[in-house]
């Protein structure tokens, strides 16, 4: 299963149109098809007055990085930049050499929905993608993986960092111990640990941990750090906790066209998701939703849901007959390749920080009401 | 002379301070400190509603090509990008192959600010700097270049592109004979031609003439077009006339990270810089604060101007007991390399669509006062 | 199974010691452990005469051209290069974009062994091994990974090669017929053609066909043919079948350093190697000691031969004790990872043109002799 | 001026023709146009014998780094490749990350002559041309570009090395004071040293000095080492005297193609030319006979030197119609690009290892009998 051989999206999931009707939202495609959370774009309307020093010598990124660090209760360097592909790909080429290989889940987003991303800003770096089911690397695969590695020469790629994605592709969530075990083998053979948390806000909101806890002192090096699916414009950063992995960076992201001119636009973002805990609370509503989706297709006769729902995505497998009628009422969602074997057609449904019980319950109520 | 070696600006230029007192800007150290132009903020606010499809498949992004295609009387594909530097180094490389050359003037964005971007995008094409003078590349150097070109085999980097600079980094502006001199030069050779625009509105606030004419009927077959200098808050357009250098353009800003999935609030910021005019007023404000601050330099004893003030960047050469006075006052401004057998310190001097007339007689004034 | 996980191989693989004794070649590492076989080095003598035109321009190059076209009964570019690495990465480069990806079978050496070459030469793209399981790519899995690629867009690597290992990393030969299904597959869907021919003349002694019939009429538009595995000093050649991708493949060759400034050197080894049917009598020879050999172990109590030895590479399941029998005898062979549930360890033994009968027999005399 | 810009070599240069009448050598293009040294063709004959590990594990790569270490009279890292451009582009990338800058003279063949290798192997650093004018960088210039450098942010390519052409493009030596001034100047300043030494047994024999004085004790970090110039096969080696500069060398080897499976016969090659000091013996006769024929061109009625003849090229403006009496006789040689407001052509002559008294007496008649 393999979720970036997508087709497009059911359903309208334009601006006007199907939302508006009674007021339903009814576009399950991503939580990236969210506006900018009201918070965030006062925050940016605020900021937009008088003069700026430009490429981050803003006092927005300096309080930015202040409040990084108190919230994940340790030194850090913070670089953001607009998107996640792009934080992804810069992290991880501060962490792999051109000649070298990361290993991932082969759900990876960095696998397969980045276009190369991470092979154009590493120079050229194999991703090697274990095949461990559910999103979450498995211990023993990594295992063979680290041993294969160490009993290879210059012929082979050097196997150099591990990329963990939290919460996965396919909505599960790491635990804190999962994820220690699989960072110590990974850090015991050299390797640096790069965490994709394009949705780590979802994560947090399952485990109620503490950001701290399931990053660095997890044995992550590099988070890549989203605010884009929950509530932002356009707005990632980087969280480098091995410092010496922060050195070049500005250089390496102003070689990518990754640097703002008007940083502070950036920055504020990102503050103003991260003050008065924005991020947790826009990110506990989405996992509610999600919860609320996924009970009500449990009791949906003929849906299989392959995954614990642990955060916002819901994958299930319904008979097409269900789709149709989802179709037919404006529902957005994503088909993704159906496992062969399985009888109907797995589906992704993503809810956001803007969902609303309502939305929800409309989708389900129009399953329920086909015969 | 290279303008990429400047020293921190001088003067205040944090959102706070100086500004403030007396409300007047004294921050000319780029066009790039500005904030969002009420516009364009406006239009972002107003985008903010509702559910939208990802990555470009939003009614914004559709109504910006149409819109800019209306513009530039012609049909062309459009790419918005959040920076300068993506926007430039992505259209070189898709006019410019990873053994080959690019042709641009000594002094260009491309060459010295950028960080090698158009050599990471392209994927190690050298750029050639052509020491024009004053930031236009004459076309006595051109021939030659090309020339030298012609006569060279598989051991050296084949020269594929020329770049333009419109205005140029010394403020100075091509009149359309020059430009499609160059340019019918360079397309003889088969080569592509490339135009920055980061101030292209300032270029056209100038010359007076039609969009169109100077670019595509100029010979330009990518427009690196920018707004964020003329109010954006961080957005740029690739617009591509030879329709075939589209291709795979959508992968080259996937793998480059410059895609938004939140397109929208990239496309309705240029569509608000383009609607109603707002880009060319914004373009004509600049331009006449430049003139103003120029013609009162002309006036100031001690004052050498090495170029003509053409767009929104001045370049004056000013004792340093001047510029003490300046940055005791708040000023802000870049120092740039001063030329050896010169007498002063170059400095370079920004309007912006913000700028005032009585932020510039202030400046003005303090220079006055210096006995 | 993957051949690149490799311990260092065993027995004594010095150029002194182990072989001479007895006037018997123990060495069974590799194919390119022999020396240059005695008509290639009689031509490389020869041609270090007079002065010659650097680059390419040289006689010997121009007739190495010609009779590459003879003998592939059609009009080809050939580039020679010095290893196959090289060879397979540039030819890769000339069919797959840098944001490209290329379909082989996962044990190929160009996914394994060449430390992210095609990686590199190529600027990042992708290579997807598909676990076809004996080294030749079924046609089920071709069709299912084109069906994935064509439903993607442009968040994923475009597909855009097939590479095929002929004879492949497992000994195995791909019959015309099957060879011409997956390449029509791939060329149906767009995809251009790569054939790692670095063992060729392996599998053309084997097949008993025409080089035309097992490379440019079954779909390949580059071969990468290999000389040095069969009597050359470091020589393979590039022969591009598809003329427009020879386009530019000198610049190709040229920065990455892969012209020699004395090609006469190169091309004379591969005109003499492909004269009087040298190149086959070697792949004859070698494939004889193989099937010799593989003879011999399948009456070994305890041998398992996972593949058919259509080749010169045995692979051979054998209990550590006979192993270490090997090694105490002198024999060099390489340990491969051994599939999990295996009892016992596969090695994999390589013949070569300089393989003799005696060679084959005391190595299968030591086995016999174990109790 | 700048010899990249080469027209094709006069005069006949295949390898039959010209030459063999009367035995005169009429071939002056290249030092690379020669044949194999017989020591080096006896030395490749007499190790194609047995077998012998591949890859670099073989007897003659072991011997020829202790080889070099007792030449140079130090500890030091020595990696065979097979081409100049190779040894140099692997070289600069172990100094210079991919957004860094390297200077180097304007004329230097990293910087024209290779087809962008360098910006392929480092992954897009900027090549900065000093124009010194006789291809030894003057200090004064350096100077300037290291403070340019010093002033420089995250905007600019980080300068990060120097690299030296010993002797030069132009037949000039470096004399030991002048290196260790500007190597001096850029260590100080953080940058690596490379020595591009394709010709250093030219300058060698010119200075008459160890070859220790003029590299690693001149502050070079990495040097290239040529020996194809003067008598090899295909032989040059990567001379790694800051050993934490050859990390990882072997997997940037292997990924480049640059590993030789059979790597004896080319560590062979470079064995042979070091010993007996044949490589000194080599570059001394090809001094000699240039400077037999400076002399000779200084008597010539007409002709113009514009530099001192220092090493085995000779550079000399000629009027057209002795040109057309040189290839009237059959005399190899290249135009250079002739520099603005002289008269006549300027051209290069190249000596060998293998060019006699007669051969350039030859030349010299053809002159002198132009009435």
């Amino acid at each position: 299963m393999n979720q970036n051989t997508v087709e497009q999206p059911s359903g309208d999931t334009s601006a006007s149109g199907g939302d508006t009707a009674a007021h339903i939202r009814r576009n399950f495609a991503s939580d990236n098809v969210s506006p900018v959370c009201p918070e965030i774009l006062a925050a940016l309307n605020a900021a937009s007055t008088g003069s700026a020093s430009s490429y981050g010598g803003d006092p927005w990124t300096e309080k930015l990085e202040r409040r990084v660090c108190e919230i994940f209760e340790t030194e850090a360097r913070v670089f953001p930049v607009s998107t996640g592909t792009a934080c992804n790909s810069l992290a991880l080429s501060a962490l792999c050499p051109p000649w070298g290989a990361v290993l991932c889940d082969e759900s990876a987003h960095i696998n397969n929905e980045e276009c190369g991303a991470p092979e154009f800003f590493t120079h050229g770096a194999k991703l090697l993608g274990l095949p461990s089911g559910d999103g979450r690397i498995s211990p023993d695969l990594l295992k063979r993986a680290l041993e294969k590695a160490a009993s290879e020469g210059s012929h082979s790629s050097k196997v150099s960092a591990l990329s963990v994605t939290q919460a996965t592709e396919w909505g599960t969530v790491y635990r804190p111990g999962h994820l220690r075990e699989i960072t110590g083998m990974a850090r015991d053979a050299g390797l640096g640990v790069h965490m994709d948390g394009a949705r780590l806000v979802n994560a947090l909101a399952f485990l109620d941990c503490s950001p701290a806890e399931i990053t660095w002192r997890s044995g992550v090096d590099i988070l890549s750090l989203g605010a884009t699916k929950s509530g932002a414009m356009a707005a990632e950063m980087m969280v480098v906790f091995d410092l010496a992995r922060a050195e070049e960076m500005d250089r390496r992201r102003k070689r990518a066209g990754h640097i703002w001119s008007k940083q502070r636009f950036l920055s504020v973002q990102l503050l103003a998701w991260l003050g008065d805990d924005l991020w947790l609370r826009n990110g506990r509503i989405a996992n509610e939703m999600a919860a609320r989706l996924a009970r009500g297709l449990l009791r949906q006769p003929g849906a299989v849901m392959p995954f614990d729902t642990e955060s916002n995505e819901v994958f299930v497998v319904l008979p097409e007959l269900l789709l149709e009628a989802l179709e037919a009422a404006g529902f957005g969602f994503y088909r993704w390749v159906t496992p062969p074997g399985v009888d109907g057609t797995l589906i992704r449904l993503v809810t956001g920080y803007d969902t609303r019980a309502e939305d929800v319950d409309a989708l389900l109520e129009v399953l329920a009401a086909v015969e």
